[in-house]
């Protein structure tokens, strides 16, 4: 009985592919950009977009909660019933940036096919990952009844370190409340290898900005005799790292949680090698912390990255300007137990110390998020094991992401579950840079393991 | 009656002040801003605009040249016949560029008056010094004739480095044949303060640029494993100063001619001071290197400067984003005896050693000139001394200049002579910067030096 049910909603998702395709398309076109102030319209319109799926199928209470920024998309179906467990369906419906607009090879919110891959900014992060989810949900209720109560809720500030979210979620604790949290938006290692992941790292984002001179200066007539701000910005920056790889803060790496001797050896077991970076990169050689491999340095350890730089004349040609101004965007990724208020102080900290009295300074947070782990056998992981194995015929890994998804910390900490953290991004996806695609036969599949997990979950 | 024909002239220019303003305002209007390739046909019609004044004044043989770029104007008036000296006045008529424009407080072409000054970029550098030179031979040629021959030479490339003016100068040196030039684009000092000009820096202009992985990477997914390359290019950068504030590309000063005794206790008297230079900037401290003054360190020292800075993301917000490409806009003034192409190898050499593998990177010239001096006590220099006493009634001050006039060197190279390099602009103009302006008054005052100074020549 449960098997024809099973397979009746997996025959609908076949049947439903060219639509679910359009969808996508439609989902996609809308650029929700939730840092650019000038898409705050094309981000309601994409809520909505959203809500009228889930109106479509019949969900209750559905609400486009407005938020102080971007609002919050809810809706249930509980009609599973007090005994069947209760999921809620995490997602962001908004999108990064698509600048620098010059390197894409199509139109960033014109979706367009070419060979197996949708591209579009957002395709894969994670406009399509939320629709997996409502198409897997709708391959049921159109063939039978969902077995489980799901609630959804689908925010638009992801992108922006989701300043909202905590607030939304302590307000409607009641509502949300659920036996765990399903989170697709932390991908797979490749294409056939379906991916669980444990552990997520934290965001602290920062601009530093800095003032020499009042007002740019001709660089002749005062170069020499004037300190200048981008070389100061520069020295600032350089001096974050040391030669080892290691970040400089003081104190960055007191609090971090030492990987365990198991847990190496799993992530040894991953097929991930620095083979595979430099070719999902191009990069001409690696780099990162002594001590660990690529694998570790990505998931298991802190890093800073400097996001963007800018100071002075960046145009064509030659311009002899000594800059009053000069800019870097500058984040760690942290790992437990770190806490991203203490970074904040430990830049503090580092910028007392080491800028020089021939310059101004400020610091601006701009997103931040602590990191997270999650139960690798608990009941909800191993029916997504199954679920995986079953669409896919392998046995998925279990990995830590070097990503930030603060909501999976919320869950937490907000509501007191854990949650099981999937997707069928790939790597070689281009989140976050230009061409984003999404690989249709592993979302394709991606739809059958949902339609399998939501079963399995009512059987377990 | 030398002393008449003098009085008449600068009665006549006294009278002509509104109208010399007037054209000023028209020409300053004009954006020939000689880097942007969308200004072409405006940076033409400023040439054009250069020649219709000297041809109301019926000089002879004047002439728009075309060069590979941006034409040359040149025009003669040679009817002081063989016995009297000849001089070869140089300018340029185009502009830097204006941005940031959110900087100026009135449109940068849009010339306007507020107190004192006229705000208009490329008024001070140098429209209005080429100005000054065609309105004191204005005020002679209508009052009685020139004493002196003169002929013209204003080009429209220096804002680019003259590219094309050394191959103008070598295919019409007969024509350009003179006893010196006078190159009124080095500036005073102070108001009240007129300033000769005896030694300019040269220049060494270079784009730095970095690729590290193929397009921009989620700093998240790729963060620790992947060098950034704005990180890479804040290392390289922040290496090419030591802590004593000296260059460190290898062999840098190798063939610095080192300041004299008697040269540094003359810079000593002039009235530029740290403060001078704090005031004037408004930097919060000064920074140089170590062992030299502030005076020193800009007119007889070479420097590196970091003109420009971009890479990843630099709009709103946050974008976590792990660049592909950062660039370094760097360029060296040069004290003599440097060579710009030995510099240029020494940015190789340090690049070569400190390069990491992770990135790959290339250096493109964007403009050169090597350093120059002149006599201080040439019969030519005397005359100025003389006119700008009987302006001013002070003694002129000898200066270095941290600025690059390249054309200061063809003379002596090409033309065999030496040049007398004053002018009217200000330190406080903020030539290259927003808000560039000319003191009017310091203008007025200049073009009677002028006329002073061409009645001296023939006197001398």
């Amino acid at each position: 009985m449960s098997t024809e049910l099973r397979n009746a909603a997996l025959k609908y998702a076949r049947e439903q592919k060219q639509r679910f395709l359009d969808d996508l398309i439609a989902f996609s076109a809308i650029p929700s950009v939730s840092t650019d102030p000038e898409r705050s319209a094309d981000v309601q319109q994409t809520a909505e977009w959203v809500a009228k799926r889930l109106e479509a199928l019949n969900f209750d209470n559905i609400k486009i909660y407005p938020t102080a920024k971007h609002p919050v998309v809810y809706a249930e179906n509980l009609a599973a019933g007090a005994n069947a467990p209760t999921v809620l369906i995490y997602g962001h419906y908004d999108v990064q940036p698509a600048e620098p607009l010059d390197k894409w090879d199509s139109a960033p919110f014109e979706p367009q096919i070419r060979g197996e891959n949708l591209y579009a900014r957002g395709a894969s992060d994670m406009k399509a990952q939320v629709d997996a989810t409502i198409n897997a949900t709708e391959a049921i209720i159109r063939t039978s009844k969902l077995p489980v109560n799901i609630k959804f809720m689908i925010e638009g500030e992801e992108e922006i370190g989701s300043p909202n979210l905590p607030k939304f979620m302590e307000e409607h604790k009641d509502m949300l409340a659920c036996d765990f949290a399903l989170n697709p938006d932390t991908g797979m290692i490749a294409p056939g290898l379906p991916t669980i992941t444990y552990a997520l790292r934290g965001l602290a984002y920062f601009e530093l900005r800095l003032w020499g001179p009042e007002h740019d200066l001709h660089s002749g007539v005062f170069g020499g005799a004037v300190h200048n701000p981008a070389q100061v910005l520069a020295e600032l920056v350089a001096g974050m790292h040391d030669e080892k790889g290691r970040v400089t803060l003081p104190g960055f790496y007191d609090s971090v949680r030492p990987l365990s001797a198991d847990e190496r050896a799993e992530l040894a077991r991953l097929p991930i090698t620095g083979e595979w970076f430099m070719a999902n990169t191009g990069a001409p050689a690696l780099f990162g912390e002594e001590g660990y491999t690529p694998v570790e340095q990505v998931g298991g350890r802190p890093t800073l990255e400097v996001n963007g730089l800018i100071s002075g004349f960046t145009g064509e040609g030659s311009k002899t300007v000594l800059p009053a101004y000069a800019m870097a965007k500058i984040s760690c990724r942290l790992v437990p137990d770190q806490n991203p208020d203490a970074v904040h102080q430990q830049l503090l900290q580092y910028l007392e110390k080491h800028a020089p009295p021939t310059v101004r300074w400020e610091v601006v947070e701009m997103a931040s998020a602590p990191a997270s782990i999650s139960s690798r056998d608990s009941r909800w992981a191993k029916a997504y094991l199954q679920a995986a194995e079953s669409a896919w015929h392998v046995k998925p890994l279990f990995k830590r992401e070097g990503g930030s998804v603060p909501v999976v910390t919320y869950f937490q900490k907000i509501l007191g579950v854990e949650s099981v953290n999937i997707g069928f991004g790939l790597p070689s996806d281009n989140m976050h840079g230009p061409n984003e695609k999404l690989h249709l036969p592993t979302w394709y599949t991606g739809i059958d393991a949902l339609i399998h997990f939501f079963f399995n979950l009512a059987g377990s």
